[in-house]
């Protein structure tokens, strides 16, 4: 049994110890059997033993249960390779995102390249301009890391006056977590030596929107990767086959896909994906510019919006942080709407630029409530609250919304977004 | 410029420092260009660039280009559903292998199981005797481990008299990583109740062969997790959906997919598939049972059967290696037949019972050698020679085959496998 004071809030709204679910006597929903029934249950045999079942495959796909786990589609009207896929982290749980299921913005659709007809050519302030086949990379060096791509503009319904009503992948879901494995960009740009004047890198992807970009070599040269693979097998034609440039923790555009160029430079090229998009405008009228870095967020993926509560009880309150500074140093979470704030535990390993899940248990006693999650990185940012974010930077900035999201649960377990 | 003095090989047959491809100046592959051809490539368009590309999808698949990255099928020609389908591990990179290519080993088919229809019962040595809906698992508290699972009869064929020569994926292909999340079995069993003389747990699944293995208490209660997601989205049908038992370094065959029973016991079932199949005859006549725990094991994945170098240089050695005990403490390479090793690289973060990928530089000079790696687990156990296994337990075994695996490099660039 578990001892009473275990079950003592440790926050406002039923919010409970951590490591509560580490003691033994939580009754949860499961059904406790008569002698009767059990005897019944101990030789019944489901349909499912009776016939041979399917056999083996090439390639395995998701269950036809599960039809409804997919990504949202947005694309343009007037443009369908224009638009957005989003990843249902509502429906979803751990930190790896599946490989069919990563978030998609593309600017004119998904070109199939032939690898054997693909190259990356490295040319501009350099000593040697260099021209690599994939096979050549193939063969060079590589590592592996685990990291979140987000897109600037994920979350930016939120922006809106009024909070909108739709599932949390749907407007949160432009974020994925995969393990990535390339070759350290560092080593090709050491390869073409570098000149003096060198100071910015022009990325741009084969696809028919040509899609450039400018980042600092520093960053460059620190920890980003010309990525084969993702999650262990060649990256999938929506992710950038058969090469993207990954840039740990930077905002999604800079994550080029398709990369075929990289022009060394001494200044930014000042494209139209980092003029006229991909800036914020500020209350003061002028723009943020270059803001790379995804600032710390959190989301509670369950319960949230179109999960519905059916009963009083213990649940756990799941969710997922992330930072591209660093590492997730601590998760707060209320279940009062921000007046009471209580610890939960981050799922190991934590690790830098990565998905981190979170998790603490709850005791929902029927009332209305509100909940919200904050995470706090290892530079000690913390996660502003919507009213603090829209008072530094006003509502038309589009890009790099990262505030606390917060779910009103109401007495019939229904779950509405609100701005609390 | 690289020091002269870094490419002092570290063991025979040029292994290279670790660390070096830290270092500056290292020539590979890619073609310099003249300032005419640069001209030419600066302008390049490539086709892909020239026509709008595919619109978004639900869910994405891989490349038409990577058509033969596939599990290879082995089904029984007298029963199709019971059989093998490998993952291809000469074609991964990483640990994380995507859920698609998770190996597959049924008796009897990949059944159909629809959720709703799916239960869990618990019962036996018990208080309560307990039945969970799926629903209500997905209730329950969750836990997310990053594990590989690894079927005792993988690398069976290496007990054969003669090295087999197919791809490394068709013959060791029998273990995978992901990243599992489900309900700790511990917090179920507390609820149930375990009576004193409780000892073992009986598992069966939902599938036609009713599979059903023991495990002790003692593991049940310790680390396992009954999984509802794999690598972030709920379990593929060929891996258990809706429910798996996982056992984390344990052989496959105890992690129970289509879960739908745990008898609590005082002693093991002695069912067909811990008796006359997963044990493994030894030289005396005798033997082993219950040998759960797959031992450290480690491959070198490139390069490996099925690959040709097709140039002398610089080529990275990469592989896997991983332990049913623990943590992966050190990897060794050789790259003369075993006479001199040299410690790879190990791929942060180094995780429990789960796949670490290994690296190490080396330069091929043409010569014929002879590849090995050799995995060191946190226990100190040493992953044996051939020769040695085959001395302790005989060829008859059939069952956890670790014995470290040789390639030989002929002059042309091609690869064979070898006992050496």
């Amino acid at each position: 049994m578990t001892a009473k004071h275990d079950l003592k809030p440790i926050a406002g709204g039923g919010l409970l110890d951590r490591r509560l679910f580490l003691k033994k006597g939580l009754t949860f929903s499961a059904v406790v059997l008569s002698a009767d029934v059990l005897a019944q249950g101990e030789h019944y045999r489901p349909d499912s033993s009776k016939i041979a079942g399917k056999p083996f495959s090439n390639y395995g796909l998701p269950s036809q249960y599960e039809r409804e786990t997919i990504r949202w589609t947005m694309g343009n009207s007037m443009a369908d390779g224009n638009g957005v896929s989003w990843t249902p982290l509502q429906d979803l749980e751990g930190t790896i995102t599946p490989n069919g299921l990563h978030f998609e913005r593309h600017h004119n659709g998904v070109p199939e390249i032939d690898p054997q007809q693909h190259q990356l050519l490295i040319h501009g302030l350099v000593d040697k301009s260099l021209l690599f086949e994939v096979e050549d990379l193939l063969r060079y060096p590589m590592t592996s890391l685990l990291c979140f791509i987000e897109c600037g503009g994920n979350s930016n319904a939120a922006w809106r006056s009024k909070p909108i009503q739709t599932k949390l992948g749907y407007f949160h879901g432009m974020a994925s977590c995969s393990e990535w494995t390339g070759v350290p960009l560092r080593l090709l740009l050491d390869e073409a030596k570098l000149k003096g004047r060198a100071k910015w890198l022009v990325a741009e992807g084969a696809d028919a929107s040509l899609m450039n970009v400018s980042l600092p070599l520093e960053k460059a040269l620190d920890d980003c990767i010309i990525a084969l693979y993702q999650n262990g097998e060649r990256i999938r034609p929506e992710n950038g086959y058969p090469l993207r440039l990954i840039a740990p923790g930077w905002e999604g555009v800079v994550n080029v896909k398709w990369l075929r160029r990289l022009h060394i430079t001494n200044r930014p090229v000042m494209a139209r994906n980092e003029t006229s998009k991909y800036t914020e405008l500020m209350p003061s009228g002028k723009a943020r510019q270059f803001t790379f870095v995804m600032e710390a967020k959190s989301l509670i993926t369950h319960p949230s919006f179109g999960h519905k509560l059916d009963k009083q009880g213990f649940y756990q309150i799941s969710g997922l942080a992330w930072s591209g500074h660093g590492k997730i140093k601590k998760v707060e979470v209320s279940a009062d709407g921000g007046k009471t704030w209580a610890t939960a535990d981050l799922q190991e390993p934590v690790l830098s630029k990565c998905f981190t899940r979170f998790r603490i248990p709850w005791q929902w006693t029927g009332e209305k409530v509100i909940l919200k999650s904050r995470a706090i990185d290892e530079t000690g940012y913390v996660q502003p609250e919507r009213e603090e974010l829209v008072k530094q930077r006003g509502t038309h900035g589009y890009f790099h919304y990262n505030a606390i999201v917060s779910w009103e649960i109401d007495r019939d377990g229904s779950i509405t977004h609100v701005y609390a």
